[in-house]
């Protein structure tokens, strides 16, 4: 939302993902009383032709299907649009394989704690950076095989050549900046690189700079790409249909932070970037 | 060469590729007279025991091919090392569909040159840079669309709006720096990202800093790769065969530039860096 927010002119409804009930309906394929998801914004009540549209792609409004979602807020998060973009900006881009390193940061919210359990899941080595112990305690308790608070490490570097002895073979980068460059530079030939997010550069009134990372991918040999999920909007269906399936099993665990009251949205919104949340972060209205 | 050479201990040979004719031989495959090309290194005589290693690879000491190799300095160029790196790095990288608008750099020199010769005959828009008038005189005589000067353009960042109207597609790079950062800003979504070289920073002794990219990288969802052309090892005769062809049915034309005595190599390498040669630099011995 916060990149997207700064090119929206003032004014306008500020975008959002929300589950909603249908009050009235003059479409077949939704009734009273459904629950539905789609990128409506920060509204109370909204008038839909029954799509969604994400940049230049166009979705059907989706029902919650209870037996995927086990409960509604999930369709925000662990199984909604940042389930999708964990699933696809992992699987299709990082291209794990089993006994590979992964380095994973903001790895205690919605997108990122899930990144490290698929990890697990294909046999990875996963390394999660957080903002707070409490997150640190966590990423651990999913499984991850370490786990720095990043305001506590002395030196980044250092961080990481201690928890990837063999070097890092995945890095799945939702901060961008400083951490983009320093983990570039741990990671072994042939590496795979998903951008997913450049929070830390957000917010940045003048961009700061760092040094050249050009010449490090190319002797390197790494492939480094940058995903918005819309790209697989077709297939979210399927990823929470795997992701759904990990959690009834046990494998995948989920957090949600939150928030009571349409007035507290705000709030709950900028405490993203001052590392308030752990897991998904939900207002509550 | 450059970026390796500074990882060599001192007194060791210096690494390059050198076309030689067999003197003796106890090896079944060459006989006296045979001329080859290898990565001898800068001698003028070599013990070979008929492989040649890059990086972890290893690969026959090639013998030159008179139905490809119209005269044995291609070999140095346009079919050899250079050949296959401008062949595999921008078509299996860059993926190029016809249409789509490139940006090469370094574009009148031996990889540069082909590269946007083989983005032309993709059908292309084809824009070059490089550091002199005559390179652009050259650059325009090789068909490309729009060709600069980069020392005379009074912003990189205009001179690729101006000849990129539609933005750019596909971008080979060999020059790193500033260079990567204004065009990655300049490309449209799902662009392709080819590195292959880094000179601009392999004499810089104090890492410099430029603009973040990952948020770039991330907005635009492009795909970025470094390569090494050892990689495509044993498929580099199926591209000497192709670049070949299109030589001898004039759709790509080549450019050497030859110093005579083995003495004067030191000079021919170092005027790469100071922008002495079009084509690929040769030293005949």
């Amino acid at each position: 939302m916060r990149p997207y927010s700064s090119r929206l002119p003032l004014g306008i409804t500020m975008i959002g993902t929300q589950v909603a009930k249908v009050v009235e309906s003059r479409n077949d394929k939704y009734s009273p009383g459904d629950l539905v998801v789609s990128n409506f914004g920060w509204v109370t009540h909204t008038i839909s032709d029954g799509f969604q549209r994400w940049g230049d792609k166009d979705g059907p409004v989706l029902k919650l299907d209870p037996a995927v979602h086990s409960s509604p807020s999930t369709a925000l998060g662990v199984l909604g649009m940042p389930g999708a973009t964990s699933y696809f900006g992992f699987l299709e881009i990082c291209k794990p394989k089993e006994g590979e390193t992964l380095v994973v940061n903001a790895a205690a919210g919605a997108v990122g704690s899930l990144v490290g359990q698929i990890a697990k899941l294909k046999g990875c080595r996963v390394v999660g950076f957080a903002g707070s112990d409490a997150k640190v305690k966590y990423m651990l308790g999913l499984g991850f095989d370490a786990a720095y608070n990043y305001k506590k490490v002395e030196s980044l570097d250092a961080a990481i050549k201690e928890s990837c002895p063999n070097g890092v073979d995945l890095f799945f980068d939702n901060v961008g900046g400083e951490f983009f460059e320093v983990t570039l530079s741990n990671m072994n030939e042939f590496g795979h690189v998903s951008i997913c997010g450049a929070i830390s550069l957000y917010n940045a009134t003048e961009k700061p700079k760092f040094g050249s990372v050009s010449d490090v991918i190319l002797f390197k040999q790494l492939k480094v790409e940058g995903f918005i999920v819309s790209r697989w909007l077709e297939q979210w269906p399927k990823a929470f249909k795997e992701i759904s399936g990990w959690i009834q099993e046990g494998k995948v665990k989920y957090d949600e932070h939150i928030t009571e009251g349409f007035e507290n949205m705000f709030e709950a919104f900028t405490g993203l970037f001052t590392g308030d949340n752990t897991g998904k972060a939900v207002v509550k209205i």
